[in-house]
């Protein structure tokens, strides 16, 4: 039985015989709120692992840095080890949940511009929003760090934006995390699914994503689906 | 009577025969958390005018560009008129307040370097946290009036920093706000005043600044009257 090295709210991640290889394992388990709601959707960590194996590769073909090295089963991906940078940053095209809300806009506005947000990983302190000089301030991240961070968030947006509008989805926003791998790269790491992005069907506007389960819309799986079925023109 | 062009929490604004110039008032009114708490410091209109005065006329030696013109009375000061920028701007160098608690530290704590926080201005919105890229993405400021106001503000802390440790008083962090003049420029305006600033006695760490309304500790005015002493050699 290989070692398990962390398990998160969505993933477990094991050891493998390469020391700067891991073995990343998609469970169903969906929480929302910061862990406050949990709940299971059917299916979830087979349907992930197909949608960010797929992004991955995609971003790779478009020159990111990534720790993705193969999918290994339905629910199992081979990645490169990586030290997580402590910062969850985002990036928004269309102020949607908790942006819309804090600065009095519909949700729907469309930023003049993607803008990308830090947040501190912290499931105990809710994740707080940072400012990028915090990096420094506190010692778990440098400037250039910082400044590659947001550079690659804005890249990533640009391949995902395009390549989804092509296939009828809006990307709204999307959470990345980025780490140090074993040569002191910072690459891309974690996961892109509709976990972690807003998916909004292009003509219609219905959302293709977690929101379903956090705002208890149902159809939360035929969501998963039909975003396979956009990326691959496979699954149900 | 002039006209009163505006009315905040602590100052009122009114017009003068010249377009580019305005009369600030300083009113004795205390609020804390967003105006949630409201109370009177007595005389603190003279003597947060008398310390924002001196602060202004040390920054603008410094070569720091800002509104303040003259002290006209105990209360009143000729300001250039500006537009305000619609960004709170915190520089810290020791986490206290909501920074300590959102990051899980102790009031106390030494960062790194000194860092710089953005708020949106917006009392309806309790004045959220946001990133440098909300200026553009919500049309609001440039980028480079953005990176212009983080510059000056790291110079306002270090010249701030500096006079205050002279005279044994330790600056935890201060609250700015920028404005553009009539030639464009972005310039330093509001206040700097133990309102908006938290002063520490050096050897004590004594609060010599509004936290001691925020949190009912008693001695507002004498803290206020002692800044003002450790300033000038003179008051009570």
């Amino acid at each position: 039985m290989a070692e398990m090295l962390y398990e998160g709210k969505a993933k477990k991640v094991f050891a493998t015989a390469d020391p700067n290889e891991v073995v990343i394992y998609y469970k169903d388990d969906a929480t929302a709120l910061n862990g406050a709601k949990h709940g299971t959707i059917v299916d979830k960590g087979i349907m992930n692992n197909t949608i960010t194996s797929f992004f991955f590769e995609l971003l790779g073909k478009n020159g990111i840095e990534h720790h993705f090295i193969k999918k290994l089963s339905d629910r199992e991906q081979l990645c490169k080890k990586v030290k997580i940078i402590p910062v969850e940053v985002v990036c928004r095209n269309i102020a949607a949940g908790s942006l819309a809300k804090k600065m009095g806009v519909e949700e729907g506005y469309v930023l003049h511009r993607p803008l990308v947000e830090f947040y501190y990983k912290s499931d105990a302190l809710d994740d707080p929003m940072i400012s990028p000089d915090y990096g420094v301030a506190f010692g778990f991240a440098t400037d250039e760090q910082i400044a590659k961070i947001r550079d690659m968030a804005l890249k990533i947006n640009a391949v995902l934006k395009d390549f989804l509008a092509e296939r009828k989805v809006r990307l709204i926003d999307f959470k990345t995390e980025y780490g140090v791998d074993s040569e002191g790269n910072v690459i891309l790491a974690d996961e892109i699914t509709p976990d972690t992005a807003r998916l909004w069907d292009w003509d219609t506007n219905e959302k293709l994503d977690k929101d379903r389960f956090r705002r208890d819309m149902g159809g939360v799986e035929e969501a998963y689906h039909e975003i396979i079925r956009r990326l691959t023109g496979e699954g149900k």
